[in-house]
């Protein structure tokens, strides 16, 4: 076989249809986010990012950067090592104890992201709990997805945010170890499940509660516990997962639960066993954001009213969005051609960076450029994004009816 | 289901086994490494580390202390995205030239660590080849064996490191796409595998090859290429997999390959996808450590000399360790509590770490210390080593005949 013909056989077929991918090339620096540079060849200019997933701007936070900085020059670079081979500092422990408080739980256990916690633990969960049913939200993530299908536990999809069809698929499964799998905020449409609803049901029916907060830890309660925290369900729910990566702006994953299912994923668990740690400046500098994000809500606030602030101007300009409680703002498309050409036409002309959003990150036909509007976005920032696209929406005569 | 029930009970025929794992927490230093802080609670003592991965130190080397420092400094904490949404630095795109180069390939694809590059390469490589069958060293990673499951491809397991049984085996599968997965140093017996037969033999088959160089990377060849450059190899292998996250000293981990290959993986591979960048700083750490490594072979002959220097001196009392022609000497134990003792009375009689090698990393009955030397152990760091292991030998009276 031709492999490498395959390759770009395969390659071509993803340009023909629109769904290829080209990174765009930004470099953050600490004091001007969301103005970033952007590398275009040997063309480099100043954009706004309008797209990031650090939702708070923590990453730039001087309390964040100085314990990074601060523990590279005490411990060096990496961890050297896995957690059970040399490779456990002080620092991962101490975070996973912040962590734990942070949702309310007896502990939590690291991974090196988001991504491999999910897929750790569910596949584990799945494959350890004998004869285990996993019922999953059609609308889980990618991580989840994979985690679920790696653990060859059976599966049972329920309907989207539908505790009504989650209640009557628990029922159908009968007396067998179930588990529900539900997201808060989903992270492409931005809308928040019914979650006093889902535990309630699960409740009901003796299952185990498995909920990512990946897009809302940092950002919702009172010490940014999440959904769960905002709506006092915490204590209800067994397993939290989060990451470190969006709004505590720096990167892995993590689960909270009981200490002995902490302590169950930590002990078989091949993706958290077999990896080298995170390095201890990575656990210094998110526990610094953990603690701050505990303590102050200003940049929550702030965030909330930029929000409120860009769906207001989008409606006044007849831009259609997506309605959601959260902060994520989509702008339907819905053909992945001109979603990459309008992100295109916003970089270029605009110095706007929007990022394409199409397959497989979501469902054919649902394109669409998504919008976090961010605490350290200015009104000018709003303005002009709200002015790009209108202009656009006029020449390029976009249908308004897809919201 | 009482779910915390199970799991308490699943722990408790871990540790009724011995394979319950306590991770030692230690802090390392720059400056004084392979010495490290070890917390024992309240007891904070110094112990030597010898099972670190960072094999020649480079987590503290001043090059990559200083580039880590500056980008965090620079550039914040976090990446702030995936790299498709926002999370793509410039610095993601010269260490995946640097990586490129190292290896004589066309390009590189990162990954959040090692683990999971295998997992997501080799799962989407089985997955999105049709028909594809992948021929398995018997000892290979648990990152490849969970990504080929994954794959759901056909798998075929070869004897360890048995090139015959291998081209036995390729015949047999017949017409079909087969990939040849395999690695040059494995990581727990420190056996290098005779690559040059297994190439000719993948290609006299028309065999895609798969190498993981993750212990050998930074440590063989001229210029740190692993053992693929050491023998001349590399451009006659596909892929080449690595880490970041050991002689390199920092967290990650890549592939390297035609440009069609990794651009292959990139668009596909969901473990690449859905998953926040690493932070740039940890990129230009990494690029720094390879550059050094590049042109720097002091750490290398330095770390062998150390490891000859400690297999004469364990030979010269009589403590079997496994011959090999790697950094890498397991003093093989073949039993769980006694391994676990061991390490106890080293670390706190002795000041001695050396982790417990139990299941699920070794097969049950070939538990060891697996022990690896690096440039900066002093000949009193070894001598210490070794009156250790020998008092230890004539308390337990432990078999002489497992090497």
């Amino acid at each position: 076989m031709d492999f490498n013909a395959h390759f770009k056989a395969t390659l071509d077929t993803l340009k023909d249809e629109g769904n290829y991918r080209i990174f765009a090339e930004v470099e953050r620096q600490c004091g001007s986010f969301p103005k970033v540079k952007h590398f275009n060849g040997d063309d480099v200019s100043e954009v706004t990012v309008w797209c990031s997933n650090d939702y708070l701007g923590m990453g730039h936070h001087p309390d964040v950067v100085d314990a990074m900085v601060q523990t590279v020059q005490n411990c060096g670079a990496g961890a050297g090592g896995t957690r059970n081979i040399s490779g456990n500092n002080n620092l991962h422990r101490l975070l996973e104890e912040e962590l734990a408080d942070l949702h309310g739980k007896e502990a939590a256990t690291l991974f090196t992201s988001g991504y491999v916690s999910n897929w750790a633990a569910l596949s584990m969960l799945g494959a350890k709990i004998p004869n285990a049913v996993i019922l999953s939200d059609e609308g889980n993530h990618a991580s989840m997805i994979e985690g679920i299908r790696h653990s060859r536990a059976d599966k049972v999809i329920w309907k989207h945010n539908d505790w009504r069809d989650l209640d009557r698929k628990l029922k159908a499964v009968g007396d067998r170890p179930k588990i529900v799998a539900f997201e808060s905020v989903y992270s492409m449409d931005g809308d928040i499940c019914p979650m006093r609803e889902i535990v309630e049901v699960a409740e009901a029916h003796g299952a185990l509660t498995y909920l990512d907060e990946v897009h809302a830890v940092g950002m919702y309660g009172p010490r940014g516990g999440g959904i769960s925290e905002e709506r006092g369900l915490a204590h209800r729910i067994d397993l939290i997962e989060g990451t470190l990566g969006k709004a505590f702006g720096v990167v892995g994953g993590y689960i909270t639960g009981t200490a002995a299912m902490c302590d169950f994923v930590r002990s078989f668990a091949s993706g958290f066993i077999f990896t080298t740690a995170l390095p201890p400046a990575v656990a210094a500098a998110a526990t610094a954001s953990i603690r701050h994000l505990k303590q102050s809500d200003v940049e929550r606030q702030a965030q909330r009213d930029r929000v409120a602030k860009l769906r207001a101007r989008l409606d006044a300009r007849g831009i259609p969005h997506m309605a959601s409680d959260s902060h994520i703002i989509p702008v339907m498309i819905g053909d992945p051609v001109k979603c990459k050409m309008l992100s295109d036409i916003l970089m270029q002309d605009w110095g706007v960076y929007v990022q394409p959003i199409n397959y497989p990150t979501v469902p054919k036909g649902t394109e669409r450029l998504r919008i976090t509007p961010g605490p350290l976005h200015s009104d000018a920032d709003i303005d002009h994004l709200v002015e790009a696209l209108a202009s656009l929406w006029k020449q390029c005569a976009i249908a308004h009816a897809v919201a």
